[in-house]
């Protein structure tokens, strides 16, 4: 499966704040840049650990900064976050693996609804700091995001099958074979080449990389309706 | 000595190829945004050391990465860069307290200076693959820079005095009390108050703060002239 030209594959996980930076951007621009995006849940435990990678957050001055930089970044970006209370100490804990898993599945059978899903997990655990980690947190997103409450269910169900945990197994594994070492990874197929690039602040790269203009976070024609 | 409105302090070491980026950008913005660019040199090891974090060489996946992102960016920014043979092996281990100790001189003496001479020797280390780690080094890109041979050996007597050696710790310091954990490490201060932004990806955010435009790495007024 040889992804077409200008496709974007966009590898994260909702426990990653910049990952939710950097998909909004993309989200946004999609149109204005006639990119195909191809939104790819993975686990970001999986891919610290296959390259040796570490929380940012183990570096009191690291986490210092992160707080910081996102404080900045979610006003120029225009993106309703909020630092959870105690993220470095319960968020990441509890982890998004049922989550990831159930985007995983969303992905599977419905793809069009992968983005409205991500993104009201994001407003769960990065805007209002919520839980994402049971069952009824999981469905309360879905619905949100428009699945019936059978569709959610339906979903949450697949979360324990094989082929959803290998699914998202695989799409962790192609990240790292990108070269990934953390989360957002974005892959670039663009006349039959490929550019990875890491982060969320490598969108105006990316614009140059498709000839295409970069017009900040928030491109005018989008900035009227934010 | 309280910075002055629209002061920025750059934090960088010649080791580092985005702390070049970094500083290119302010260079060709300094005038285009009224901005009052102050270049602190500063030592990469020790701010490394003081905040705990790790060479990012240290992670294959990331070493690879840099080597691509290198070679990517400096076509973006338009910075004639090129990956040293043995960067992580042979250039590192080496270090760049020499060249840094020359430049506080510098810095110290005749600040005006600075810039240029800190221009030569990224050219040696980061352009031309050229050791930046003997005296004769040292002098040559001094001298390249516009120092006469009388100012370059002044200079390079004056490294191993206390009152360099001091000023170089004192930079360093500075930075890991803004919370600096790596470099290039940008401090901007502005109507009292003082953001501290990391790597040479901050810039647009910069442009935000300032309430300046962000052209790009590279201005359009500037554009012709490379």
């Amino acid at each position: 499966m040889a992804p077409g030209p200008r496709t974007l594959e966009f590898f994260y996980d909702v426990i990653s704040p910049y990952s939710w930076l950097g998909f909004e951007v993309l989200c946004r621009y999609q149109k204005l840049w006639n990119i195909q995006l191809k939104l790819q849940p993975t686990l970001l435990g999986g891919v610290m650990r296959e390259s040796g990678n570490e929380p940012p957050g183990r570096l009191p001055a690291k986490a210092r900064y992160i707080k910081s930089d996102i404080t900045l970044l979610k006003e120029y970006f225009q993106v309703p976050m909020n630092f959870p209370k105690n993220f470095f100490q319960e968020v990441v804990p509890k982890g998004t693996l049922s989550a990831m898993r159930f985007l995983t599945a969303v992905s599977m059978e419905q793809p069009q609804m992968v983005e409205k899903v991500t993104r009201e997990l994001w407003m769960r655990i990065w805007s209002r700091d919520e839980d994402v980690a049971t069952p009824q947190s999981i469905l309360e997103a879905a619905e949100k995001a428009g699945l019936s409450a059978e569709q959610a269910q339906n979903f949450l169900k697949k979360i324990s099958t094989a082929e959803v945990k290998n699914k998202l197994k695989e799409n962790t594994e192609a990240a790292c074979k990108y070269g990934a070492f953390g989360l957002p990874t974005t892959v670039v197929h663009l006349d039959g080449k490929t550019h990875m690039l890491f982060g969320s602040d490598r969108m105006d790269l990316l614009a140059y990389l498709l000839g295409e203009k970069w017009m900040g976070p928030v491109p005018p024609a989008l900035s009227a309706k934010l």
